[in-house]
């Protein structure tokens, strides 16, 4: 009798039900590591029935730089002021056309991810000015709810970073020098995704990837694949909620609600059980 | 008897030793805090007899993507690998002019500041991309040192990180739902200034600065007086080193170095006393 695989179940699971993917890729060479995750990723999650789009924004040339052109009908002899221009252009509907198809893509999807090089323990510039342009004040954040933004434009997105890494992963670990992976990237899953009412997984990464052999892609492409399966299974990172009680009115994680010795970045989480 | 105050004899010894201090900012706006901070560290600083030059990055139209076209010799049909190409470009002379120029500014330097808006929980992309494309390989590191890279190009050299927030600071404490800020700019503080061999000093912030009425203005610019005239004599962040024998060879914290019951990314900090 044929038997299923628990991840044949979940593949029949996403055929099922079509979702929509936003692959946000971020390196300049077409034959890169991250290229090729990129491609990975369209093709196997199209093979799964989904829809997928992919803003490579190297190759969209994409405009780092947040300025006042981002905002059309803001008078170039009128001081800026970042977020009530981009608020009030965002309400207008009067933002730069690639913003607004940014927003438009991310408004589509289900789920997003961002594969991109860690440069300097961070995204690459290009990508940052994705995130600084595109996530404006009034399109990711409700005005009358507090954050996250489980109510905003993009409530229950999921997000999944996916990371490329020169150093080894002893150096990204618990007691590793550059910090737990977790935490360096505590301004992207928290700060951007959980702020922004998303649900960000846990990030899928690849280290050593300075001088990576032959065999260690494939060996990564199908981690990544396995990772991709779940993508609307696997559970979120979860984030203590500011509705759950946790927070007081200062924003400040109130006193005794951790585990015991527990500190850092990781208060926000909650404790498993 | 007229006795000089602390702060006054410490101008005065300024004064004896002028310093050059590099200034990077990164904001649009001119008439920004941003560049109203710049401002007074620029008339400051050089009050007090130093030197002081400033990469305006948005003034500049600073490249933000890194790029084949960064490494001049780089023949476009080549797969580009980053850290080969930067490496190479790097020690033939070969690099973009643009980069050159920055790194020809922070090799002069004896103290570098950054000055920008906290967008997304990081630097603005502008100034993620100088990051990106002027620390490059066999610049900023020693190929036969271990990070940091005290021995390399910029060992010694003062940071200092002036930013300026939307949030309160209360958001950014210890229990701070962002976070704590020094954990925030862990990647920035940690991840560049000290793997490079730079001495980072605690950073310097303004809160609340989406609304901030004049005269809070004038606070800040007074309190960031201040840490400027503590530029060359402030503890910096004490660091862990890796000579220092607190570390594995697999750059992981060794056991029962830290203080019982500390965690997160101040396990790399040393315990005071």
């Amino acid at each position: 009798m044929y038997e299923a695989t628990p991840q044949k179940q979940q593949q029949q699971r996403q055929r099922q039900q079509p979702k929509k993917i936003l692959v946000v890729s971020a390196h300049p060479e077409p034959q890169s590591l991250n290229a090729t995750l990129t491609t990975v990723a369209v093709e196997h999650l199209r093979a799964a029935g989904h829809e997928v789009r992919v803003s490579d924004l190297y190759a969209m040339k994409w405009k780092a730089g947040l300025d006042a052109d981002d905002y059309l009908d803001h008078a170039p002899d009128r001081r800026l002021k970042v977020l009530t221009a981009a608020g009030q252009a965002t309400l207008a509907g009067r933002l730069s056309p690639d913003i607004a198809a940014e927003q438009e893509k991310l408004l589509w999807s289900d789920a997003v991810i961002l594969q991109f090089p860690m440069w300097w323990f961070s995204v690459p510039a290009i990508l940052k000015g994705w995130m600084d342009r595109v996530f404006t004040n009034e399109f990711c954040d409700g005005s009358t709810v507090p954050p996250p933004y489980s109510e905003g434009a993009l409530g229950g997105r999921r997000a999944l970073v996916s990371v490329t890494l020169g150093a080894r992963e002893s150096s990204f670990s618990d007691r590793g020098i550059h910090g737990p992976l977790s935490d360096v990237l505590f301004p992207l899953q928290h700060g951007l995704f959980w702020f922004t009412g998303m649900s960000p997984l846990e990030p899928f990464a690849v280290y050593g990837c300075n001088e990576l052999p032959e065999e260690r892609y494939e060996e990564a492409k199908q981690a990544y694949i396995r990772r991709l399966d779940g993508l609307f299974t696997d559970e979120p990172v979860p984030f203590r909620t500011l509705t759950g009680g946790d927070y007081g009115r200062d924003l400040r994680l109130l006193p005794g609600v951790e585990e015991p010795g527990s500190g850092g970045l990781q208060l926000h989480v909650r404790p498993a059980g």
